[in-house]
C-alpha cells in the first residue's frame, strides 16, 4: 500500500490526511507549525463528516520533515502557494529518488518554483514534481481533528514538470485519486488560475470597507466596472497562456463549465446570477489568501510570464503595484517572477519546450 | 476698468463672474453649453450668497467665443481641468496680443497643455498664459442664477507660463483677486495637486460600493492601508517635484497647514481628525471628476513628468491603468503627456528652463 506524506495541516491537509487513511493508505502528516498537529496527535487521526463520513487513523502528525519525507512514496503538498517555497526547503534534505511530490494545487507556478528550489539547494535526487489544478476537496475544519467535505471534485487536471512526465505520475497517483487527469503542461494548469483574476480585484475595489470590517457579501456586490476590470486581468492571462500555446477558458466560460445555472453573456452577468456565490462573506482584513496569496503566485507570474513572452499585462501588473503600496510589501520581491520559477533568460518556445520535454 | 471674460458657468464660473461683477468689474460668460447660460441671461446676472452677498450683473453669457475672447482683457478659465483642452481650441481663433489668461487652477500642466494647444493652433498673439494652484472660492450653485459663497481663499500661488511673466500677470490680475502670490512656476502649481493624491486612489478602495450607489462619507471610512496608498501617490509626486528642483509640502503637511484642529503625526491619522472631511457624501458613480478629471490631469501628468525625469512612479501609473480598465477608457491617451504639454524629448532641467525661462 502507498505511503504517502500530507504536507500541511490545514483545511485541505486535513481532508486529504483523512480521506486517504480512510481509504486505506499509510498516512504520516508533516507540518511547520505543531499547533496544528495537536489535535490529530491526540485523536490519532481525523474525522470526516458531510460528503465523506468516517475516522482516518494516521501513522503520524510530525512537525519533522525527517519522520515523513524519506518515508513516503507520494508526497501530497496541500499549503497557501505562499508556502510552497519553504515546503521545498523543507524537504530538500530528505528527498530521495522515485518520489513523487504533488502541489494541491500549484496556483501559478507551483512546481516550477518547488523544483527550482530543490535544484537550487543542490538536490540530485530523481524526483517527479507535479501540480494539480485546484484541491480535490472543497472543505473546511468543523472541530477538533474534525472535517467536514462539502464537496469532491470529479475531475482535478493534473500535470508535471516536465509533462513528459504526467503519465508516470498519474500511474502513481492515481490510485490515491482517479480524479487527476493529464493537462497539457504546468503553464496549463498554472495559468488556469481564476482565483487570481476574481479575488485581488474584488478586495481592491472593497478594500476599504474590507479594511474597516464591513460584513458583505464578497460577490453579490459585483457592478459593471468591477467586472470589466476582472475581464482586463482575465484578457491579460488568457493572452499570456495564448503566447505559450494554450488555449484556456475564460473566466466568464469557467463560470458556465463550473456552476449550475450561471446565465448571461457577460462576466458581470454570470458573476450576478451564480447562486453559488451567494452567501459567501468578504474577509475582514487586507492580510488573506485572496491578496497574500493570489497576488504573489498569481498576478506576479502572469505578470512576468506575459514579460518574458512580451505580452503586455498592465492590469495584472498595477494591481501587484497597488497591492504593494496598499500593504507595504514588496510582492514583486516575494512572488513568482520568471527567475524563481527557473525561467530567468527563457524566451516562450524555450519556456514550452522546458515544461513539456 | 478691466474687462473680464469668464470661461465657465458652473460653480466657480457662477461665483467669479457674480463677485467680480459685483466688485464692479465688466464680466462677460463664455460656456460651452447653452443650458447653463439660460438663468444668467434671464436674471442678468448672478446672486450671491453666504460669505459675499450681493448680486452682480453681467454684460453677456454667452456661447459664442467671437463675443466674449475679443472683447476681454483677462481670460478667467473657471473649468475642470479636462475642459482645458476645449477651452484652449475656443480661444484659439478669437485670442489677441496682450490678452492674460488664468486656469483656476490649472491642475497638472494645465498652463502648458493651454498654450501647447495655442501653438498648435497656430496662434501667433503675444498672450500670457498662467495658472491658479486652486480656486479662489468654496462655492456651489444653490439655485438658478444663484451661488453659495462658503469660503474665499486667502491665498492662491498663481504662475505664469514661463515663470519670468508671473509679475506681469500679477499685475493685471492682483486687482481681480489680491489673494493671487507668485509661485516658483506652473511645476509648483501643477505638482501641488493634492486632489490627484486623495480622489481617485480613495474612489478605487471603494469602488463596488460607489458604482451600487450606497451612501457613505468619503472619508471617514479612511483605513490605515489606504492611507498608506495615499502616502505612496504622495511619495511619488513629491519625487517628481523634487526631480525639478521643488521642495513641495507633503499632504500630510498640506493638510496640517490648510484645514484647522487636525492632529496626528501620520497622514491616516490627519484625514481622520479632520472635521472638514465630515459629512463629504462619497460620490455615486465612478465616473465623476474625482476620476475624469484627477486621472487624466493629475496621475497621468505626474506619471509622465516623473517618466520624463526619470522617476519611477509605479503607484500613479497602476491607478491610472487599473482606472484604465474600470471604466473602459484610455486615460493614457486622453491625458497630459509630457508630449500634450509640449515637453516631449526634454531633459528635467530643460523642462525647468522652458517653465521658467
Amino acid at each position: 500500500m502507498l505511503k504517502v506524506a500530507v504536507l500541511g495541516a490545514g483545511h485541505g491537509g486535513h481532508a486529504m490526511a483523512g480521506h486517504l487513511a480512510l481509504k486505506g493508505f499509510s498516512v504520516r502528516v508533516f507540518n511547520r507549525f505543531e499547533e496544528e498537529l495537536i489535535h490529530l496527535r491526540e485523536r490519532g487521526g481525523v474525522t470526516l463528516e458531510g460528503a465523506i463520513e468516517g475516522f482516518g487513523g494516521l501513522e503520524l502528525a510530525s512537525t519533522d520533515a525527517a519522520e515523513v519525507i524519506p518515508w513516503a512514496d507520494v508526497i501530497m503538498v496541500v499549503v497557501p502557494a505562499f508556502a510552497h517555497r519553504w515546503m521545498a526547503e523543507a524537504c530538500a534534505p530528505h528527498i530521495r529518488d522515485g518520489q513523487v511530490v504533488v502541489l494541491n494545487p500549484g496556483r501559478t507556478g507551483g512546481a516550477l518554483e518547488f523544483r527550482n528550489v530543490l535544484r537550487e539547494r543542490g538536490v540530485e535526487a530523481e524526483v517527479l514534481v507535479a501540480e494539480a489544478q485546484t484541491l480535490v476537496y472543497a472543505c473546511r475544519i468543523s472541530g477538533p481533528a474534525r472535517v467536514r467535505i462539502a464537496g469532491i471534485k470529479r475531475r482535478v487536471p493534473l500535470a508535471a514538470l516536465p509533462a513528459s512526465n504526467t503519465p508516470e505520475v498519474l500511474e502513481k497517483v492515481g490510485a490515491l485519486y482517479p480524479q487527476f487527469v493529464p493537462a497539457a503542461n504546468v503553464l496549463e494548469t498554472g495559468l488556469s488560475n481564476i482565483g487570481a483574476v476574481f479575488h485581488p480585484a474584488t478586495v481592491l475595489l472593497n478594500a476599504n470597507r474590507i479594511e474597516a470590517g464591513e460584513e458583505f457579501e464578497f460577490y453579490r456586490g459585483m457592478t459593471p466596472a468591477a467586472a470589466r476590470l476582472l475581464e482586463a486581468v482575465d484578457a491579460e492571462r488568457l493572452a499570456v497562456a495564448r503566447s505559450f500555446g494554450l488555449e484556456l477558458d475564460s473566466a466568464a466560460d469557467w463560470l458556465l463549465r463550473v456552476y449550475e445555472g450561471v446565465r448571461g453573456e457577460t462576466l458581470y452577468e454570470r458573476i450576478q446570477s451564480n447562486e453559488a456565490y451567494q452567501g459567501i462573506k468578504a474577509p475582514k482584513s487586507l492580510e488573506v489568501r485572496y491578496v497574500l496569496e493570489d497576488v504573489p503566485t498569481g498576478l506576479v507570474p502572469f505578470a512576468s510570464l506575459g514579460e518574458l513572452a512580451s505580452v503586455p499585462t498592465p492590469t495584472c501588473r498595477a494591481l501587484v503595484d497597488i497591492f504593494c503600496a496598499l500593504l507595504g510589501r514588496d510582492f514583486w520581491g516575494e512572488g513568482r517572477t520568471a527567475e524563481k520559477l527557473g525561467l530567468a533568460g527563457m524566451s516562450a518556445d524555450e519556456v514550452v519546450k522546458f515544461v513539456n520535454a
